[in-house]
């Protein structure tokens, strides 16, 4: 009777659990914090370990923070009711309790933490310290990292600390609520309704970051519009750094150089003009009385058509410093974005930026940064690192990636991004000789600058799963993990990702992480293969454009970087070229300048090879471009395939999706690869080898196609 | 034992349920179709009497979508398990059970539903049945309606059958995903994802309208693009309709009049030219292959700007029949919008509608129907019925409503919108007499019209809320239950929609739909009292604009709409005036004529006033107009106190946000009572009653604000 009874209430339990699952629909919003029941093993252990929730600083609201997601956490990862079980202790040596145990918090530097199984008065405690509030919040979030992926270390000794000091979104998005580069909705901030009315949504999008050790955001795009720095905007900025600030997250503008005067405030924006430098003072002053802890000012100056100091024959350091200035008394840095290439200059774009910052170096105030992207051009699937860095020892550098995926591929193209990044991070520039890699430059550790910083052109958006699609989710993840630390490996964060995000089951991680790790190099070769880049479609780069060759400017244009002809295609940057290798360091120079060495990776983006040169593989350069294509296309294939085998041991909803943008993938990479060699055949004059299949339809079928409503615009 | 072992059951069944709640969070997706937990006695009487859900007709979509939705909503509802309890048996008379029981379905004609408690052989069966699927789901959705709101009758015996035919949602969603008038984020049609990826949320889309009786969808903007007729977009809405196809929703059209020439597929678009007509019957051609109940075209035709038959000298007639016999041979209809204001034409625009189409009755084709606007303008916070109702006996007209609350605050402004359409449903054109209501024209009971309608202007968009706002979710529900029938009352839709949307304590949705029905009267009051209109800001109509008068055209400018001068206020559209009074039938011509008589609501509509004219509460017009001024923003400072002690009685994160909405409401109302009464203070010279609170600023001050970022535009 006992026994019916309790088998009675088992199955009302269960049927409890499965009422409440349309309502747990698997949209992704959630990410990789979903905090779903674990197997049984792991439960138990994790509830013995951390049943109860301890701290001495619950009023500090970012301990209260951190107390507050692991009981959030915790009882749905155990299946068990929260105070059962041993105790979790977490603060900082403010906490009497946790200053008595002596941890080496020296490990944790500022922000970092520290997890370790202690044994206080014969009794197990588990402590999560760090020196400061936010540190804690970071070991929470790590502690719950490494729970929900299955079993814990029997016994736990973590320390960690971030290895750069700004780890930031930069937000491309405007303030009509459109996101420039972005493809998963409106912008998050509903600036309209700020500074009234906050949003859920934005606390969540502060965990997530938090989770990741992001501790800043840009709330506007670069290219700014001078609004927003007038007082209302800076109430509704304000807002939202209310709603970041117990997660650590500090809030950024970018400034839009010519404000003063759009906002007739001034009648010049000449950065030596008094009258211009007290505005931005008083303007400062306003904001911090606003947001005392505002981070700074993002810049993007005399670039693509951005107003800044050469306007007024000024330079980058004069209008850096002149804003550094303002922004110093209160401790606010300035990030200057060193992408800038010349509307009359015809040398080689990829140069353009190196020539006009190399000479500034150890001229920018201390608490100016410069702000590089990956490569020399622009986020392009694959670029070599950019020249800059190594190059200006005495200026802080902090490098730019762009997470949302404007050249690879938009929402639904799968391509995971951190091998990408891992790969210039990894490069090496020897600058002061070998070891001396991009990562050591934004470290600061080969310079020994203290101020540094890794900044992430984010991919969220309004749409429900955050960033359009739930494997760009993990570039979101990437993306935080390598600003925390350089030197993880884009296969250990996959897994991680994956683990958290779907299932720890290692028949589902092993295979889905082997899928994501070579997912970029599938869209290089299906877009660009080989070193060629920027072949994408005018305005919106969606789809394939090699063909174009007729924008005002040189630079915008396929052709320019391509330069196909019938004899060969690429850009020669050697000495008989535009000589661009000469900025890399001698090895690397050398390196690059050698066909034989260079690497078939930036071949094309150093060289012009001619069509039937032959390649380390035996094939001629035609031939190996078509091998190319059309092993980007069977990469993606083969995503189908496993998808379809691991597709089931997900829920159904997120399945569906990622099946149905696999398909969408799979006829772009088809018509990229067919325009691609429609067009380069016909350039070359060279027939596809034998057994190739041909291009679906001709060269001119593909230079119609229009696409007025594709995302990407604004 | 066996109790304190039940006791941790209890326990453990509890903490699980509570562990679900983070994911459950209430951020309005789930609209009316909540299917929470109902009281214990409502809950063991809905088991009893639906436990299991049988049917004869599952291989039907239409009936499996209905079984779906019982099986989703009764098991959290009833807290127990499916399959226990007593029968639920749906489907039509194709079931041999369901014939066999004689119900009577003559009462359910084509679209209704039966809903009884029969007793066969001795036991209890509650069945829901059509006389075709479509009818059983409605009989569904009403039965889940009744069941949320709480005790079912003893004996159910129900039988209910729509009023109008085609009950539309029309979107006016661009091909861009922007939303013209969306005030809640995107396009819920990812149109450059589809066909490929369709999506979770169209679904639930189609059980939202399905529940109210929605049986239609026009996907895109009157404003249409051509490209919505290239085969590329017709595959995207055929997805989209196989999507909505089992819940009964046919999918529409918007037809850019000049779509054959701007698609260079013919040199003309004048509808009496046959290769023009013969372009129109292949794309219907077309479109049927891709979605065979496609339901056919709507059209703006000759209408700001749009394109139409007039710019080949033909009438709408003309347009209309060409396109009618297009669709004919495919069972669609043609709706043919008759909001038209000329362009050079200076009679007053509230005129211009019933002078063009008047004319036009009776030579319509029999498979169109002419769309009217509730009103001669423009959807504004209160206008007269439109004069074409009752006009055109020989022609079918249907009735178009604006959901999405472009001249009524937007997303933030709570305004109730069902008294408004009631107040024109209920108007009485005595166009046959006394009786001769606007509900009677639409619903065609008093001509014999066969083809009948109800179409809306949606609200909804991609916010997860889907309207912006919880409340304005009450504005698509009252759309959907008038338009099936126009004689529910306002305050009866509101009680269905709060107990289903919060929760059924009288307790809750006695106060909140009180407050409800007086939101719409207080944006009247605040923003354009006493029968005026149109004082909007220029271009997204956000906040107050009655000064502006520099518009290109007149009609375009407040100042045409008010013409206050230093003697009075108002539009004289009396025989002095425009006289269209004369537009309407004699005893209601007669009414609005005459200023004793045309009652408060329309004075300035039909008169000019001078400013000092007693009124009949003893106060000057002036006075009179400044108290409604003032009374609109008392009331809303009311719903704030209303809501206030509400918001306990319901979850915080729905409670917050309307709550900060309100703030945001009373705000824009103090400026909308601020900035008219220093307008209309400056025109008439008059001062503010003693005791009356000044304007905060100048006349001035509220003239230099300028919004360029506020929703709306597109």
């Amino acid at each position: 009777m006992r026994l019916k009874l309790m088998a009675r209430w088992a199955a009302a339990v269960a049927m409890l659990l499965a009422f409440a699952q349309p309502a747990l629909a698997e949209d992704g919003y959630g990410l990789w914090l979903r905090y779903r029941p674990l197997a049984a093993g792991p439960a138990a252990d994790l509830a013995t370990r951390a049943g109860s929730i301890e701290t001495e600083e619950a009023a500090d609201p970012t301990i209260a923070a951190a107390v507050a997601e692991l009981r959030r956490a915790l009882p749905g990862m155990t299946g068990r009711p929260a105070g059962q079980g041993g105790t979790l202790l977490i603060g900082t040596p403010a906490s009497p309790r946790i200053a008595a145990l002596g941890l080496l918090l020296a490990r944790a530097g500022d922000d970092g933490f520290v997890i370790r199984d202690v044994t206080v008065g014969g009794r197990r405690l588990l402590v999560i310290a760090g020196n400061r509030p936010v540190g804690a919040l970071y070991g929470a979030f790590h502690f719950l990292r490494l729970a929900q992926q299955g079993a814990l270390p029997a016994r736990l000794d973590v320390a960690e600390r971030p290895r750069v000091k700004l780890r930031l979104l930069n937000h491309w998005d405007n303030l009509d609520r459109t996101v420039e580069r972005g493809y998963s909705g409106q912008s998050i901030w509903a600036w309209w309704k700020l500074p009234i009315a906050s949003d859920p949504r934005y606390v969540d999008y502060a965990r997530a970051n938090a989770s990741l050790g992001i501790n800043g955001a840009v709330l506007n795009n670069v290219n700014a519009k001078p609004d927003s720095l007038t007082p209302d905007w800076i109430a509704k900025a304000a807002k939202v750094a209310d709603v970041l600030r117990p997660y650590g997250i500090r809030v950024y503008l970018s400034a839009r150089w010519s404000a003063p005067v759009e906002l007739k405030q001034a009648k010049t924006a000449d950065p030596l003009d008094p009258a211009v430098a007290a505005w931005w003072r008083a303007k400062a002053d306003e904001i911090y009385r606003a947001i005392p802890d505002f981070g700074g000012f993002l810049v993007k100056a005399n670039s693509e058509g951005q107003p800044g100091p050469q306007d007024y024959k000024r330079t980058h350091v004069d209008g850096a410093n002149m804003l550094a200035a303002a922004v110093k008394p209160h401790g606010g840095i300035v990030m200057w974005r060193a992408f800038v290439y010349s509307d009359v200059d015809p040398d080689d774009r990829a140069k353009q930026a190196y020539d006009e910052f190399k000479p500034l170096d150890s001229r920018f105030a201390d608490n100016v940064i410069v702000q590089v992207k990956n490569g020399p051009i622009d986020f392009q699937p694959r670029e070599p690192f950019h020249p800059l860095f190594g190059a200006m020892p005495k200026t802080p550098l902090m490098l730019e990636v762009q997470i949302t995926k404007e050249y690879l591929g938009f929402a639904t193209h799968l391509a995971y991004l951190a091998p990408m990044w891992s790969e210039v991070l990894a490069a090496d520039t020897y600058a002061k000789g070998r070891g001396s890699t991009v990562a050591k430059v934004i470290d600061g550790s080969l310079e020994g600058h203290r101020l540094t910083g890794m900044a992430g052109v984010a991919n969220i958006g309004s749409d429900r799963n955050w960033s359009g699609s739930i494997f760009d989710q993990a570039n979101w993840y990437a993306f935080g993990r390598l600003a925390w630390n350089p030197d993880l490996t884009p296969q250990a964060i996959a897994g991680e990702w994956a683990r958290q995000t779907f299932t720890p089951d290692p028949a589902f991680v092993t295979p889905v992480t082997a899928m994501m790790m070579g997912s970029r190099q599938a869209v290089v070769d299906y877009m660009t293969p080989m070193g060629l880049a920027h072949l994408m479609a005018t305005g919106h780069h969606y789809g394939p454009g090699p063909w174009v060759g007729d924008l005002a400017r040189p630079e915008w244009n396929p052709t320019y970087y391509h330069r196909a002809d019938k004899d060969g295609i690429g850009f020669d940057r050697t000495r008989t070229g535009s000589n661009a290798v000469a900025q890399y360091a001698a090895p690397v120079a050398k390196r690059f300048a050698d066909k034989r060495t260079v690497g078939d990776d930036f071949l094309l983006w150093f060289h012009h090879v001619g069509w039937d040169e032959r390649q380390p593989s035996g094939r001629t350069l035609w031939e190996e471009l078509v091998s190319r294509y059309d092993r980007g296309v069977a990469t993606v294939e083969g995503m189908q395939r496993t998808w379809a085998s691991l597709a089931p041991m997900i829920d159904g909803e997120r399945a569906a999706q990622i099946a149905s943008f696999l398909v969408i993938q799979k006829e772009e990479a088809i018509w990229w690869r067919d325009a691609s060699l429609a067009y380069f055949g016909s350039v070359s004059g060279r027939k596809l080898p034998t057994g190739v299949r041909p291009p679906a339809h001709d060269l001119q079928t593909y230079e119609a196609i229009r696409h007025p409503y594709a995302p990407g615009h604004h």
